[in-house]
This record gives C-alpha cells, sequence and structure tokens, in this order.
C-alpha cells in the first residue's frame, strides 16, 4: 500500500482498513470479517471517528471492573488481533490476565495464525518502554500474558457448536470478559452465566452492545488504549452502578447529532 | 452458505452479503470491496433496508431523465454487477443503452470475469417474461444490449492513470450516466464535464453523493427495481429542475429519525 501522509485526517481510519485487508489475505480472518469492519468504519465515521463523551464514561468504567475483577480475561477475535492486538497484550499484561483467541467461525488454522501473530506482538511489546504510571517489570509483566484459546477444554452454556468452545482457564473460570466485536448470542450467553461481560461495539443498537453489562461504543484499539491509561493513572475510580442503557442512548444521540448538523 | 428462511426479516441483506462474498473469493471484486459493502449495510440498516420517500422521488427524477437522455449509459463497477447485474440488464433493455464495466481499481481479468458475468445474465433475462409495461419484443431488447469496457479507448479528462479510462461508445460519448457506487473523484470529473450523473450510494455524506446531478440513496438492486418500474409506469413524468441538496437533506434526515426513535 501507498503510504499515507500524516496530515491526511481519515489515515488512522484507512491504516486500520488496510490492516484488515492484509490480515484477510493472509488467511487470519472469517469471510465476512471485511464487511464487519465496513460497517464498523460507518459507524466511526458517524462518530467523528473519535472517543465521545459517553465511550469515554464506559472506558473508565470499565477499566474499574477489570481492575476489580478476581479473574478478568481478554476475548479476542481475528478483526481484534489484526486492529488492536499489541493494545491486548498491554492492557493484559497490566491486568496480569490471559488473552484468549476465540472465534465465531473457528477453524483451527485461524486460530493457530492469530495465536502465533500475538505471540509476535508480545515480543515487540516486551521491548518498549512500560506505559505511563506502571510499577514493576514491565518486559517480565508482558512475557508472562498467557495466549490460550487453542486447546479448548470449556463450554460456554447455552450455546451449541464450535462457537461454545472455550478454556477453562481462560473464558471457562473468568467473573469479567472484555470481549470486543463480540456475537449478540454468545455476549448474551455469558450474561446468562451471570458473567460480567464488557464490550466495545462501535454499533450502539448491535445485540450485543444492549445486552452487555458495558458497551463502549468506540473503535476498539482507541478503547484498549483509554482503558489501558485509566487502569494505570485513575486508580481511585470504583466501579459504580452502571446504567448501560442509558450509556448506549448517549451514544446513539452522538450519532444522531451528526446527523443534524 | 446456508439457505436463508423466508421468515428472516433480513434476508435481503444477508443473501446480498453472501453474493459479495462469493463475488468476492471469484476474483471478480477489489480488495476493500467488502469493507465498501459493510459500510453500505450500516447505512441501510439506518434507513431500515427499504426505499425511503426521499429515495423513491429520485429514483423517479432518474428514471425521468433516463428515458430523456439522448445517450444514456449505465456505468457499473464489480459490487454493482455482483449485487444488482440483472437489474441492470433489465434497464439498459429497456432504455436502449450499453452497459459498461467501469473499476475505480481495473485489472484486465476483473474487467474480463464481469463482462462474462454480465453476459450470462443477459441470456437468463432474455428467457424472462417481459416487465409489466414494456411494449416491444423483450428477448431482442435485451439480446440487443451492448455490454462494453473490454478495450477502453477514451479518457476521462481530469482524471488520471486507470481509472481515467472508459470508452468513447459507452461513458465517453454519453450525456446522462447512471452510475451506482461511485468514486468521488470520478463523480466529480464528469460533472465538471458537464455530464449527467445519476448515483445510487447507501450514504448521502459521500462525496460521490454531494456532487451528484440526483443522488438516489437507496440500495442498488431496489434503486434499480425502483427505476425501471417508473421508467415503464410513469411515462408522464417529465424531469424537474432538481435540488439535490434538498433530497439529501431529507436522505439524512431519515437517517437522524432512525437514531432518535
Amino acid at each position: 500500500m501507498a503510504e499515507i501522509p500524516n496530515s491526511h485526517p481519515r489515515k488512522k481510519s484507512l491504516e486500520s482498513r488496510q490492516k484488515i485487508v492484509d490480515g484477510s489475505s493472509m488467511g487470519l480472518l472469517a469471510e465476512s470479517a471485511m464487511i464487519a469492519h465496513g460497517r464498523g468504519e460507518a459507524f466511526d465515521y458517524m462518530l467523528g471517528e473519535r472517543t465521545t463523551n459517553p465511550a469515554r464514561q464506559a472506558i473508565r468504567e470499565s477499566a474499574a471492573r477489570l481492575r476489580n475483577a478476581r479473574r478478568p480475561v481478554i476475548s479476542v477475535n481475528g478483526n481484534t488481533v489484526v486492529l488492536a492486538g499489541e493494545g491486548a497484550i498491554r492492557l493484559a499484561a497490566v491486568l496480569g490476565c490471559p488473552i484468549e483467541v476465540n472465534l465465531y467461525y473457528r477453524t483451527p488454522s485461524r486460530v493457530k495464525g492469530l495465536i502465533s501473530l500475538l505471540k509476535e506482538w508480545r515480543l515487540e511489546v516486551a521491548e518498549e518502554d512500560a506505559p505511563d504510571g506502571f510499577n514493576g517489570d514491565w518486559r517480565d509483566s508482558v512475557e508472562g500474558v498467557s495466549i490460550l484459546g487453542g486447546s479448548p477444554d470449556f463450554e460456554i452454556e447455552g450455546l451449541e457448536g464450535p462457537r461454545s468452545k472455550c478454556t477453562r482457564e481462560g473464558i471457562g473460570m473468568a467473573d469479567t470478559i472484555l470481549v470486543p466485536l463480540e456475537d449478540g448470542d454468545r455476549c448474551e450467553a455469558l450474561i446468562s452465566l451471570g458473567r460480567e461481560v464488557l464490550v466495545v461495539d462501535l454499533n450502539p443498537l448491535s445485540r450485543s452492545s444492549r445486552m452487555a453489562t458495558v458497551t463502549i461504543v468506540d473503535e476498539v484499539s482507541r478503547a484498549f488504549d483509554g482503558i489501558l491509561s485509566y487502569l494505570l493513572n485513575d486508580c481511585e475510580y470504583r466501579p459504580t452502578k452502571w446504567d448501560n442503557l442509558r450509556s448506549l442512548k448517549e451514544s446513539v444521540k452522538e450519532i444522531g447529532d451528526y446527523f443534524s448538523e
């Protein structure tokens, strides 16, 4: 791809698109992954390709809930790995939690490819300077991140077939699951098992968005960066009684405002 | 793909998605075609996956302008052929005009593949009953549709490189161009050459939408069906002084209403 100049107002969006195109030609993504990304692009465009105020509140709340969780996990699909794999590694390093590759359209080769990609990023992120506010040995924390999903040994109750599969060590035993770009059915099944489900979804009206405990209506790499920053620099904030439908309505209003301007 | 039951409320949308996935695996589409389709899906979802009133007006106006044109042409890209190739053939048969395959990311093999697909559909559409309101020999009219684009011999002034290429017999000499899912630059170039450009685009805020003479904010196969019906059954209606920006604002309002409900 031709280099996109730094001055281009939509540089970040075009780079993300290219990551999805590349991930798809590498065989890492399901066949409809690009279509899903396009839908996300449309919503992000309407949100102004920035973290809105309601999204920022949901990010802050999610950070607090992850910090408070007994056993958090970050569940990632192909698009999340391709768009924000490094961000997932950083979050897992700070939280001391595993990342689980969990695909709706599961094939062994895609799971394997995505796990390899995350392992490459784990090496890269380990070489980075520790993020602002982090205390401890960054390299050790990053290298300690478990990347699960290759050998599922647990089933999510209420789902059938391959999309019910997960690992006991990851989603199976987790109390709090950060799961971007999730399918509505699976989100619903996890919620009905009493899990706390933190979703990142650009469509505030999707079923996942409406089912989740907390929905972050934001692009996944921006959401991960935001959670990281709140995790490290906002330790006083405690989880609230979160009104997710109210938050979604505020995000919907952001989009409505875009169209009324 | 598993058969989608007729009762599924989003059957048409899921079938369209599958057409794009299949077209893509057949190598007929540019690598970002699926992403573009996903963006369209998001907008169509917000429009209620139906032809809105402002779209219906724009369809009627476009039909009248096509009927009035001295030399109309239908310019199609990969997504249009895959989603609405049969509709394009029917329109061209009624108008007695050519269809030109004109790709932004032009490769000889994609142009060839899309021309073959249109030729297959020409055979199929020739076997259909004539549409309501059509007078004449349907088979003859369909078989007479020229499918251009294989040997570009003309350049659109104001554009550079492969995307400037077109045929003299088609876009080169046309006064009125029906061009769904068009790129903004090319739309602008055609407008500045004094052509009448009728665009079909689900995003009422895209640059093509804002540049066009008439913009139909609707899904392309619904738009083609609508134009066909007005062409055949609304012969009294004459082109008006069309206020395209007003029409776009009405479409934007439809989306805004969706988010305020």
